[in-house]
């Protein structure tokens, strides 16, 4: 069967590890009888570049059309770079965001677990690591400070600027449904973290977890509060199965928690919305020191694809595919310089996607 | 010399770590000939008890008459306790956040460092750790999310919520002199942490933070978004003397940054104003689980009583003092059960008082 995907290459590495993606979607594709029908789109800077804006309604449109977007990065060193002197909606991450809006991508999934073969690399002590951890980070995309009204004004003289986190029962329900929906498919813990002590917007976000809980009999539900909830992922990453959080929270613990895992080049995440049509990306960032090196690992990318395999194409077996590919790969002891250690064989970006595809 | 000082002890483990360092203190002023006048208040759950509401009017009254104010900790279990079945004006913790804004307590210092006695506490491996690791926290503590306008309403019949985030240029300016002056006393580097891809608050933040640094040609400053800053801080935590931001992001940083030293029992707090008049309290909370247990430990509330008579009472000698009373009693190997290990010799709250106050 056909099926048609949105690459966005991006900036930085972004280009060098969606190639390596697509090398294995292609074998994929082959081994199984699909056909990936690939549209390229310009995203960040690369967009900014030739047309001005971060990202056209065009390409909107494109992605929109089609049945899965893959991402690799955007952006570049911010106050560095030529991109950065401008207003903020037209810097390379305001394509990113405008993406999510204009998909309605509500729903950001991100795995975060130990790779035994990288232990090595987690900066936890052993003891703190203990059996170790497999979590999934569900963070709310589209409300919340990130998308409420801000402003920046002269009050009496004195410069002032307000930004709005916003959150309505039905974002928060939504979100919630999914949070408990993937916790019935892991070890049935769902922890929402919330400022509840602090802020209206937590107070009914834990209400209305509260309430789409009880339709989840099974799943045990704890409330944290999200300073607690940074102290823990630190001291005792274990206890975590599903974290449940809204979008500002969800990116700072998301990113902590993708650190604690020492592997974050290995990371991939989802975005999903109401229809199967979702975003595919590593939970890295675009690298632009390393990028053109063919240094950059692709594993966090092409673990996406699978991803995408999975939740936009219902192409489970092919995405049990990918990843039994991976977790070979890094058993045969390849790694490319980011996971590199004693022992292990040095791969490029391009090597290392040779033999996942050929590992398939 | 006679200082009024106000004492909050709170609840949970509040009371036993207060008498813990009101200890001390006596034994500083018998050693220093210096008189301290104690006035105790009733704070968060207990004074709700008492008078329904989490800090009285005459209690606020009390604190600015006098010449610095010592807390234990206040609140209990959340959702867990009589005290939090009530409009959140009225939980435990609106007392903390209403003496914060009533003194105009704008500039909250968290030190986080590693004790060298203590490395085998931190969750960190020796790699990440290196030679150590040595900074501050400087949080605004009285703007932003946590005192912006907030209510819930129904929209078209759908519950919504709003928090807002504000910040003028001199609330900004002020908080932003106080974390240079200590960056000049300390290692002269600075990072201030925003989300200036996002917020319009963030924006006028770094803008703001960049034409104070004008004044400190010294001081090296760098920008860092706040998704990064929790990342760095578990993979290279060397690298940072102060950082410096905005009230929710200090709150969940400084959470993380205390984490990651292995002893929070062991770190002090400040808060200050425009008078010299400030809040001491240990960056650790109320342990409801172990009060009345004589095991809490009280070092972070006697670190913070030595942080009071530096910055309220220019008393440095006699902080250097209690400070070097610590250390000692740490190097006899004495330890409270929190940061018990093997060879050392357990302690209780009382008998670890007893120790400093003897050490003095
Ligand atoms: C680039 C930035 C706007 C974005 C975010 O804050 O959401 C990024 O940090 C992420 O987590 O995907
Ligand atoms: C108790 C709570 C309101 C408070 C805060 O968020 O400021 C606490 O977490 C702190 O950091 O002192």
């Amino acid at each position: 069967m056909g099926y048609k995907i949105t690459l966005i290459p991006g900036d930085g590495i972004g280009p060098e590890i969606v190639r390596e993606a697509r090398k294995v979607l292609d074998a994929v594709g082959k081994k199984y009888g699909h056909e990936f029908d690939y549209t390229e789109i310009l995203m960040g800077g690369c967009s900014i570049d030739a047309y001005g804006v971060p990202l056209t309604e065009e390409a909107v449109n494109t992605a929109k059309a089609s049945d899965a977007v893959l991402l690799g990065a955007v952006g570049g060193n911010v106050g560095n770079s030529k991109w950065y002197d401008v207003a903020p909606n037209l810097r390379p991450e305001a394509g990113l965001l405008k993406i999510r809006k204009d998909l309605e991508l509500f729903a950001n999934i991100r795995p975060a677990y130990l790779y035994s073969e990288l232990k090595d690399a987690c900066p936890l002590k052993d003891e703190i690591i203990g059996d170790g951890f497999d979590m999934v980070i569900m963070r709310e995309l589209t409300g919340g400070l990130y998308f409420g009204e801000r402003h920046t004004e002269s009050v009496n003289g004195v410069m002032t600027a307000v930004d709005t986190l916003t959150y309505n029962e039905e974002e928060i329900r939504r979100i919630a449904i999914k949070g408990f929906e993937i916790a019935m498919k892991r070890r049935k813990k769902l922890v929402s973290v919330d400022k509840a002590n602090v802020l209206d917007s937590s107070r009914l976000w834990r209400k209305v977890v509260a309430e789409v809980s009880k339709d989840y009999p099974e799943v045990e539900v704890t409330n944290m509060l999200v300073d607690n909830c940074a102290m823990q992922l630190v001291m005792n990453p274990g206890q975590f199965d599903v974290i449940l959080t809204e979008n500002m929270f969800g990116d700072i613990l998301s990113d902590e928690a993708s650190m604690i895992t020492g592997s974050i080049g290995m990371l991939s995440s989802a975005s999903l919305g109401k229809t199967k049509l979702g975003l595919y990306e590593p939970s890295h960032g675009s690298a632009p020191d390393i990028a053109g090196k063919n240094i950059a690992n692709p594993i966090a990318t092409i673990l996406s694809a699978a991803m995408m395999l999975r939740y936009s194409l219902d192409l489970d077996k092919e995405a049990d595919a990918i990843e039994a590919a991976v977790a070979q790969v890094l058993k045969e002891n390849y790694r490319t310089v980011d996971i590199m250690s004693e022992g292990m064989t040095q791969c490029t970006t391009t090597q290392m996607g040779d033999l996942i595809a050929n590992h398939l």
